[in-house]
Formats: C-alpha cells, structure tokens, sequence
C-alpha cells in the first residue's frame, strides 16, 4: 500500500490554488492534467499520493479547514475551465483501483454462487483452518469455476458458517484484518437474492464480499439555486477522519431495509428526525471495485436526496461527525473536482447528484463516460 | 421479423385489465409473469407479439384512447402488486432484443474504429459497390478485429465517404432501407469522438452506427405531487402512430448541440418558448441495442427534465403529436407496468424519471437490475 503524500518541496507553492490533480497517468478513458499544486499546508496532508497508475488514500493527518474548503469552493479561486470533467474523473478512479490485479484473486464460492473473492495471499492465511475452509481442484463445478475457495461441507447451515469463520477472523487477529466493527454484513451474490450466511464488516473487503451503504445528500432551494450540507468528518474515526463527507451516510447491516437504515442514519448522523427523514428520496445508486493489497471492495451505495426546511440545522449525535456546512451544489462541485478533500466514495454520490440536477451538460467532453463510471463496480 | 400482435381468441377476455405482459419466457434477470390478457380491442392492435424471447414492435393500427389510458393508470384498475416492476422490466426487454444474433453482424471499421455493425445478409447488398466498400480478409489489423466491412481507401475526406454511403443508400431504395429522412447523422466510434462522415438517419439501424437523441419528461408539480405532461403521436406518423410519448424527443442531427436541439424540439413539439426550455436540465441518458433483422439499433438517449409552470399547455407545432394529457407520475407508471401504450424508448426515458424521483425503491425486488438495464446499450 502506498504511503501518505509526501510530495517534493518543489511542488509547494505557497497561496496558489490549482488544480489538485496527484495522478501523473492519463489514460484515454480519464482524461487528466498532470500538474499537482496544492496550498502547500494541504500538501503534505490532504493529498494523495500516485504509485504508477494506482492511488492509496492516506486517511491519516488530514487537516484542512472549512476556510480551505470554502476558499477552494469559490469559482473565481482558480482559473480552470468548468466545463473540464476530468477533476471528477480522478475521483472515480480512486474509488476503483487494481482492476489489473483481479486475477489474484480465487472466487470464493458457496452452493455454487460465486459470493466473494480471496487473494491468493490471504487464502494461504485460511489454509490451515481445514474444518471451515476448504480448497476445491480446478475441475469442480466442471471446470466452470476452476480454482476456488468454499466453506466445509459440514457448515450446511447459516448460523453455522458465521460462528466458524467469524471464529477464524478474530484468530486471524488485528493485524491481518484491522478495525473489528463487531457488526454483520450479509454474504450473498447480489442484493436480492438468499443470505449464505454473515460476515463481520471488517473482514468483508478481505473476503471480497459485496457490502451494500445508503449515502444521502441533504439539501435546500433558495432563490432556485440547491445548497448542500456537507458534514467533516470527526479527527477521531478510524477512517477518514477530518475529510468531507455526506450529510448521512451508513453501511447496510444485515436484517434491515435500505429505507429504514437510512432513517436511523439520519437520526444518528445529523439529528434528522423521523417526520423528515422519511421524506428522503431513493434516487438510485452508484458502484465501484477497489482492489488495495489483500482487499477487494465491491460496493454498492444506494443514493438518496432530502430537501430539507431552510430552516433546519443538522446536530451530530453520535460523536462521527466534527461540523456541517451549507455549500451551494456548485461550490461543492468545485471543491470534488478541485481537491481530495471528500472522502472518495462519497465523491461518486455528490457526482451522481450533480448529473440529476443538471449540474452536468451533454456538451462537456466525457459526459458519457463519467456517467457510465459511477457504477463501474458489478451493480447487483 | 415477427409480424403484428394476433393473439388467440382464449385472450381475449372482455372488460377485464391484467397486466399485459406478452412474453412467455422468463429469464432470471428478467423476472416476468406469463399471463398476457388486454381488453379486447387493445389485444390486436396495441400489443406485441413475441416470438420465442425476442419481441417485434407492430406500429400500424395501433388504436386506443385517453380513456383507455386514463382508466389503466388507476391503482385501483387492477389488482396488482405496485412493487412488483416486472412490468418495467420487460418494456426494457422490448428495446433490447437480439443480442444473441450479434454474431450474424460484421464490424463497420474506418480508420482502424468500430463506428457500426452491418448483418451478413445487409453487407452482401454492398458487396457490388466496389468503389465505396471494401471487405478486408480476416486478419487485417493483425486479427484483432477479424472479418469486417471498411470504406475504399479512395474515400479519404468526410463529404467524399458522405456523397459515397448516400448514393448507395439511394440505390438500395427503399425496399431494403425504407423511410428515407434526408436527415444526416454523424458517423463517429462515440459521442465525443471525431466524424468521419455522415449518413442517412433511416439507414443508421442498417449500418449500426451509434445513433443519439434528446428526451424531456415535461412535468409539473402540483400539492407535493408530480404530473408528467404525456403525448399521443399523430396517427399520421410514419413509427408507432398513436402510441404514447414524451413531451418532448428528437433525434441529434450533425452539427447540433444537445442542448440547442432540445430548444428546437420544445418549439416544435410542443410549443414551448426558449425562455422556458432553457430551463429544462440535463439529467444523464439511456442506452439500449436493439437487433431486428438487418438493422441493429445503438442508441444514446440523453435524457432532461423540465418543470414547468403549472397554467402551461402545450401545444403541437408540426403536426406530429395529436394531443396532449398531464398525468400523476404514478399512474403513468402503472400505464408502463401495465400496457405497451408508449412508443419503446420512451418507456425507457420514464423508467428514469421514476428512479430519480423517487418513484422506485431499492425494497422493490429487482431494483438494482432494472436500474442497470436502463444503460444496457454501449452508453458512449
């Protein structure tokens, strides 16, 4: 995994906001400028720093302001063209590294359904756990699958199969799988279709399960213009900390509805109550898949709009979230294409929201692609 | 190609409105029911037939009215199950037919791109024109494309390849190519690329060249609820008279702006002043691939949202829309669920509309699948 940005000194100009963009690779598919200017504080903090074609975000350290963040918003504080999309490219990129490196990975099948993906590393880990995993020769399922890992035969039963691998995961300790969560996600092919059993949330990219979220961007009208609110993130989560988020945001647990997880977020994350939280809008969803080392994250985040009271003030409950501000949509649209300071995947929700508000056009070079892109993961 | 809708009599069941849903075989990804029952005067004018799992669309004769439309929208017509979206499901199948027949084509190539696709039996047509086409033997471009159809190399410039292609196309006349336009489209790789000519608009499907279009629902919002503003087409109209559309289409000739040809369209559909049209806002696109036969649909549908003010009345310019209804968003659902009263694509369109406006919910089963199927064409 690649470090936390440590740019050379040449790169720190001090007061000059442009573009940035850390990547040095432009591939035909993501046009991008290559300068890499930040103010120089944001340097050594907010960016991101580029391995070859790939990107590693480094959650640690960031500090920016809301000064930064509001001074960066402002359109006339760079000279770049905003027809460019190519700033909201970048951030769907880091959302899907290592594409390259899929066959590294062995499906991870159960009763014939292919429900996850282990690498080659990390299955070796499970090896010596013979009575939960097993290893299967290429020919199974007639050669339709070829190598792959299953559970045991004898772990018929859900219940079964989340204590014997939730067993091997906390015996696989911090070191290989950090930041236990102590909360089940469900394993099954795609959204709809059967639970196989669970999995602690920690350990899903590690088993390259597909996780499920409900994202959802709180905003107003005023004068016809859409304002967001934007939450920062509090300097003491485990991931991300200090870095610009959704208003609410949550993964989906096992055993309960998008709709009704996205109201307990509401409350928890923003002090939304029920009477409007249930106004919030399903609107679609966005995907992507990420491989970094051992992980293989393939998400899918259901995206949600509440237009909120003007009058409304969102309140932190649960300690997660530092502040909030209200940004007008075109502001924030600046601030993703201009900088890292979002954390990613909620770069892909606040795009996906740009488009169905017409903050978009036709007429912008790689409209198409950048719309194709929000859902480059398996949608399912 | 599958003729118009002569369903046996055992169907025709007086009075009665169940969903009309004409294909008999389900496929997993399209989760269908069987049953096929209209009132009778729609079974053999406005209905489908299929043929094993493929479906023609039979435009002539198509015959039913506002009532007919205004009683099917009610929830209360039918018994059915409002979160069951099969019924969407299966009008994305409608314009998606025949992806198994893509072996029958061969790629269109100019200057080592893949702007189209022509079927065997089609390019046999061309094969006299030996100073306009050009058959390659398998292994040009090192095999990598394999057996294809090109432009002679005499036909270096645009408006050459343009005069060319169009004098075949008059040659062919119109038994082969029917329903000549003399409307250009451009012929590129994808939207953003460069044209390397232009083409007749009805020939497109024949040379499967990427065709795009503009689509606008046009709605207003009245007590917190929305209404869509829904067209019948002139019975007149060469394609699907009749049927039901949008406000608001129009396919994207050469050398117009998405956005501009959207003001045009407003104007001539439906007599909508610039000064309200400007307001309509991007909201991203469909795609689908149709195969029929010789022609092979790839189309782009950028697809944009009006709101418009509540005392507004459209009103046909040139001849092509009968007349116009504003209909709750949720009836025109249950008219999508449950009828093949819109012209295909535009079922598409709404389909949109509903997900981002909160129409579909991510409970319903299917979701996920119905969203993605929206951009089942290369959508580039």
């Amino acid at each position: 995994m690649a470090g936390s940005c440590t740019l050379p000194l040449s790169y720190k100009i001090q007061n000059s906001f442009v573009p940035s963009l850390c990547i040095s690779k432009a591939s035909p598919a993501f046009p991008m400028r290559t300068s890499t200017q930040f103010p120089s504080r944001f340097l050594t903090h907010a960016c991101f720093k580029s391995k070859s074609t790939t990107l590693s975000v480094s959650a640690a350290g960031t500090s920016f302001t809301w000064d930064d963040v509001l001074r960066i918003s402002q359109p006339e504080s760079l000279p770049d063209d905003p027809s460019d999309i190519s700033g909201f490219f970048q951030k769907v990129k880091i959302c899907n590294r290592g594409s390259e490196k899929q066959s590294e990975f062995l499906p991870f099948v159960i009763e014939d359904e292919i429900v996850g993906y282990l690498h080659n590393g990390f299955a070796q880990h499970l090896k010596r756990f013979k009575d939960v995993f097993f290893f299967p020769r290429d020919d199974s399922y007639g050669g339709r699958i070829g190598a792959h890992v299953t559970l045991h035969p004898m772990l018929g039963k859900p219940e079964d199969r989340t204590g014997a691998v939730g067993d091997v995961v906390k015996c696989l300790g911090e070191e290989l799988i950090p930041g236990i969560r102590n909360e089940l996600y469900p394993v099954k092919s795609s959204f709809g279709s059967r639970v196989f059993f669970s999995l602690e949330r920690a350990a899903a990219p590690y088993f390259g399960i597909k996780a499920y979220g409900v994202q959802m961007n709180g905003y107003i009208e005023r004068n016809g213009q859409k304002l967001l609110w934007i939450g920062k993130r509090s300097q003491g989560k485990a991931t991300y900390p200090g870095m610009l988020d959704q208003l609410v945001a949550g993964g989906l647990p096992h055993g309960i509805a998008c709709g009704e997880n996205l109201v307990k977020e509401c409350e928890e994350e923003a002090g939304i109550p029920r009477s409007i939280a249930n106004e919030a809008i399903p609107v679609g969803a966005v995907s992507y898949m990420d491989i970094d080392g051992y992980r293989y994250k393939r998400d899918v985040l259901f995206c949600y709009d509440l237009k909120l009271p003007e009058s409304f003030r969102p309140e932190n409950q649960d300690g997660e979230v530092d502040s909030f501000k209200l940004i007008p949509a075109r502001h924030v649209a600046n601030v993703i294409r201009r900088t890292q300071f979002f954390k990613p995947n909620c770069s892909l929700v606040i795009i996906d929201f740009l488009f169905r508000h017409g903050y978009m056009k036709p007429e912008h070079f790689g409209y198409l692609d950048l719309l194709q892109s929000l859902r480059s993961g398996d949608c399912s």
